[in-house]
């Protein structure tokens, strides 16, 4: 029996998770659940899997359960309930870098990963890596295209990657040019044309910016240079990556669209289980296509190439301005086209911290945060 | 330093072994070299790669050459070569069921085997695994199919495969119909859209059949029901066949069409090495397409399905009565279509044996070619 604790539960990738947990009660239990604020769907979940601790990140909400569960409140609690909950995995799937602090909280506590939350590594992919393999502990990736990458390197070793092949379905802007995006609506750039995720991670796939964290997600957790990452639109989302070896074999692994076949995957590795879950139909397939993705039209993917040749803080802040940036958009606050400038900008105005701690990358993370907004409110 | 032997070293197999060798004399050496009557193509070799032993099966010719390699003439002779010379790796990619006994030999003598010749595990695919897996030998497919299954697989286990997608390029006459295909000519059945193979392969792909061997190949090779082998067209010859695990997830191999490729990968197993081979790009690619095969025009691929499910020596009827049509058809003695019925009724014909040992299985095939050629005598 596996003994499971999620943060972010409440969010896409947690109640997927919960889902295979559901359909697998004789391998999985729940021992603790977190969530930032959504209460009324942790208070469900709590009375269905009963879990022995769970925490709510926003302190001014209390909850009261009929179980016998034992309830934290606020970011220094759900650390302090990260590092005391006996558990075999801690499944990280907040949203944003406000997953920073309770991803690295379960690496210290000596917990194997499985991580969601991709902007842990944006901002401190190299940190946080190395925290890992100090303690020699496992980090599932959960991203589809991470759990492919990491599905195909089975067929051969680290060393032996020449390259790696990161698809994109292209968002539900592909093929548009700049002019044809100036008067977006959030409400359009919501429409993802084949996954389901949340709000935040959706308006980065249709500014292609999901994709460059994801780049550099990749290089740390593969150890590939981005240079040797190519990123090729695939609009129908089946191929979810792949590994090309340095024999020219090209390795890639294939599914219809859905989040819960890389969250099992994460869960179980490294033995597979059989599920309920749709099953891929080659000869049901329309064609499948594959082309160069639009830099011009969508500059932040190029912008997190820069940042992470750069270096040193400058991913951090590509990832808050980022965050800053979308949330202004979704708040009809500025413009679709907008999101890159103020990202650029941004970027502009730092000055990169080489080889930071964890406590560097907070602050720049702050900093960044404030620029962004400041170069927002002056050009209003 | 790994000390190859090579079966067949003047075919196609044979001669693509012999360029991934040459690329990589640091790493292998060959031990001896075996043909069936090229002997002008033979000598060359013998002279490039000097092998302590080489073989002709043909006796009646003798050939002379300057290294001082002894040369062994006749099956009985190779055979005793086989078992005599001191090597790591036996390569066999002799063509047809004259593949059978040097394959046994070099098994019985407790070597690894790279296996080309699809029809030793056609004819006695079952008997086969069992004295490789008797002796903890490993018997490495250099088939691209199977190479592709055999390379996917890694990313999983035996027990966790669900399905098998064999890909199929559709050979010359993809999407005709009978009617269509009444006076085609030898010439224009050799000529295959993606690969470049031998003579025999190279009808068998434009009939299916060898898409049936290899069906009946995959059985054996891994364990899996002809049921859960789905044969899928994919006329780019890119995907060149997949894994579904018992989770839903699809692990395949891609590459452009090129058996130095797995010929490569069955010499270096488990590793992967450099090499200078076309690489694949997927932005280069036109469409992925996959469909399914029409059995009504490619009957053979039934018959396969029909023999291995009719179990004990149907296959090797199936094998023995294809290699008398082939030949026919090449000596243009029956027209194409004629292919798929002089093996039906070859087949229909057949008392099966079960559970054969290998002395059933060579008789059966004496029988079934006689009895072949028997019913094309009496229809001339």
């Amino acid at each position: 029996m596996k003994k499971i604790l999620i943060l972010g539960s409440t969010g896409s990738i947690g109640t997927q998770t919960l889902d295979v947990i559901r359909e697998n009660k004789n391998l999985f239990t729940v021992v603790g659940l977190v969530c930032g604020s959504s209460v009324e769907l942790l208070k469900k979940q709590i009375e269905e899997f009963q879990p022995k601790v769970a925490g709510i990140f926003n302190e001014k909400i209390k909850i009261q359960t009929n179980t016998k569960t034992k309830i934290y409140y606020g970011e220094k609690e759900i650390i302090k309930l990260i590092k005391e909950t006996d558990c075999d995995l801690i499944v990280v799937a907040i949203t944003g870098a406000a997953g920073l602090k309770p991803a690295l909280a379960a690496v210290q506590s000596g917990k194997d990963v499985a991580l969601a939350t991709k902007e842990v590594m944006v901002l401190a992919g190299e940190q946080f890596v190395h925290e890992i393999k100090k303690r020699k502990l496992e980090l599932f990736p959960i991203d589809s295209e991470h759990s492919a990458i990491w599905q195909s390197l089975r067929s051969g070793s680290y060393k032996e990657i020449e390259k790696i092949f990161l698809t994109c379905s292209g968002g539900p802007f592909k093929k548009k040019k700049a002019e044809d995006l100036r008067n977006i609506t959030p409400t359009q750039a919501l429409g993802h044309p084949t996954w389901k995720m949340g709000k935040k991670i959706t308006i980065d796939s249709s500014t292609l910016m999901n994709k460059g964290f994801e780049v550099i997600e990749a290089k740390w957790l593969f150890d590939v240079p981005t240079k040797n990452i190519e990123v090729v639109i695939h609009p129908q989302s089946i191929l979810h990556s792949a590994i090309m070896f340095i024999d020219g074999s090209v390795i890639g692994q294939m599914s219809l669209p859905d989040m819960r076949m890389p969250i099992q995957y994460a869960l179980t590795y490294p033995s597979r289980i059989k599920n309920k879950l749709p099953r891929l139909s080659l000869t049901d397939l329309e064609n499948l296509t594959f082309y160069k993705p639009d830099l011009k039209t969508f500059p932040c993917l190029s912008y997190a190439y820069e940042a992470i040749e750069k270096g040193g803080t400058m991913p951090t802040v590509l990832n808050a301005a980022d965050e800053i940036a979308v949330n202004l958009f979704l708040n009809n606050k500025i413009k679709f086209l907008n999101i890159p400038k103020l990202i650029k900008k941004t970027m502009e105005n730092h000055k990169i911290v080489k080889s930071p701690d964890f406590d560097d990358i907070l602050k720049v993370d702050s900093w960044a945060r404030l620029e962004a907004l400041k170069l927002y409110e002056n050009c209003r």
